[in-house]
């Protein structure tokens, strides 16, 4: 990896904007490990990327509302994270519009998310421009900052690749401009299994547990949750492995002590589930009690949060700007009749 | 026709940029009539839809020039037209964006300017996401500004119904937000005979009389216009019907005796080409000899031009600005954590 990196990333407010422990160790540590070692970080709320598949407002507001209170509970820097809404910048969309003359429809055309669509059997009719077109959007979130890095996961490098050959378009057309951002493969450890014991942990799958809902919620979320099915009284000898209870306690619960007892007396017969999981609530509520803290502080508090979206707004606004003047000049759209608005 | 209805045109500043007689008889002409009795104009230099085929600065800059002169010279009343460059209001694009995410993908596919493209046998590699999509530009072009009327010709019928297609599509799921423009189709004098006698008067034919060229240039193109190829003597008696220089007189030459007379003469194989052509270039330089002398002065000016676009992108800017806090609103974007920037 290249010394003084700067890396971006987005996140869609699609599903219901909360943020569960699959998210979290997935793609919030993984984040946070990065821009830590990064001099520059790109955060970027994706609410114009959300609109292909959110189609009421109510939605989409309550959507952004969750996603930007959880990462702030999170603690980003937001002194280092430029952290920011999407549809705040007008240059993402003037980008992509600019872009959109430098790629080939056959491109777009092969990427996944179209593809995927269509193998489901969805009808053109059915799949909207937004959603074919989104890897524009995305080469413009991108080319716009200049990133070295994009955190990504496996099945989103093709994205990148996209990116890089759009701003390689461009810059055979009109002299270098973008640069060329590279990738960067986040471990698998994205891959939570969620609480049916079958599937990777997902928000449209409802098989998750979340960080910021009420204890309540939390702890039915945790109840439900699939341990060993063929383990039926409490005495019976239970399994440790792939059991995910047990896999949560080994990522939540910072009592490694108590998580060792657990598991011996669990494969011994001698806990029942609902102890394991009482222990698993509580567990997660201490490790995440600051965040949830915060998160109910800064929730009674919209003024905050405008002042720190405006400072980073504020920051991303200067870096699109400063390129999109460069952009403008390469393609001709600025001349003497032309004004600074 | 509604009464005080508001029009809203573009014009693209493909080819060179130059306006010649089929322009002006074709375009300018009906244009500034229907201008004369809406009680709102928009009136764009539509320069994001030429970067699907113009990939040069230079080219870019000296056709938008060439335009935004030619159209000054001819008199807009830049009191009553809002005349701006789409380039400098940001909600274009950004409208563009959104509503890609109500317009279903086969819709787009059906277009004209794609079809043709594949028709002629371009592959899809060849075709840019820009000339792909264009439909949604054009519909974002003209629904930020609610007019009543589209002057089209025949041929590009289809691109407001488009627009009117993708503005339902938004309205229904978002509930009333644009207005459903109507076309009104420009009669076919748009359809003026080149100087080759057989097509269209067309840039990229280069069958054309320029307006704001050089007296000399104006000259050679006349001078090289095709008249009745029977006739080979100036004592041999020819045709004025279909002769195109008789139907350029017939448009040009205010001196409608002299008209008479040459035409007269001319079946009685009593003058020659040279005088004919003479007379036209005379008649030419006259009629425009104002708009002749103001694009002169325009040209020396550049001062005035960007004033008088300031004022028009100022105007065009507060409907369109307006227009987006509804459709923000209407599809969440906005919540109490958004920013006015």
């Amino acid at each position: 990896m290249k010394k003084d990196y700067s890396i971006l990333t987005g996140i869609t407010p699609s599903g219901s904007g909360e943020v569960h422990i699959g998210n979290y160790f997935g793609v919030v540590v993984p984040f946070f490990k990065m821009a830590k070692n990064a001099k520059k970080v790109y955060f970027f709320i994706a609410d114009l990327h959300a609109l292909t598949t959110i189609k009421s407002k109510e939605e989409m507001q309550k959507n952004v509302e969750n996603l930007i209170l959880s990462y702030l509970s999170f603690g980003i820097d937001t002194e280092k994270v430029v952290f920011y809404r999407q549809s705040d910048i007008n240059s993402h969309s003037e980008l992509q519009t600019i872009l959109n003359n430098v790629t080939p429809l056959g491109l777009i055309k092969r990427c996944h998310a179209y593809k995927d669509k269509l193998q489901k059997g969805l009808k053109e009719d059915n799949v909207n421009m937004g959603l074919f077109s989104y890897p524009v959007l995305m080469a413009a979130d991108i080319l716009l900052y200049d990133p070295d890095y994009i955190p990504v996961g496996q099945d989103q490098k093709q994205h990148v690749e996209v990116t890089r050959d759009i701003a390689d378009f461009f810059n055979k057309n009109y002299g270098q401009t973008f640069k060329l951002p590279e990738f960067y493969t986040i471990k698998e450890t994205a891959r939570l299994i969620g609480t049916d014991g079958k599937r990777k942990m997902s928000k449209s799958l409802g098989n998750y547990i979340s960080i910021f809902e009420n204890e309540k919620k939390i702890r039915n979320q945790i109840m439900n949750c699939f341990t060993d099915s063929k383990r039926i009284h409490p005495t019976d000898k239970g399994r440790v492995k792939e059991n995910p209870i047990f896999i949560y306690h080994d990522l939540i619960n910072e009592n490694k002590k108590e998580v060792d007892d657990l598991k011996e007396r669990y494969k011994q017969g001698k806990v029942g589930d609902v102890e394991v999981k009482e222990k698993l609530l509580k567990a997660l509520l201490k490790k995440f009690s600051q965040q949830r803290q915060r998160y109910q502080e800064l929730k009674k508090d919209p003024v905050i949060i405008k002042n720190i979206l405006e400072k980073g707004t504020k920051k991303a606004q200067i870096q699109a700007q400063k390129k999109m003047i460069i952009v403008r000049e390469k393609i001709g759209i600025t001349n003497k009749y032309s004004l600074q608005i």
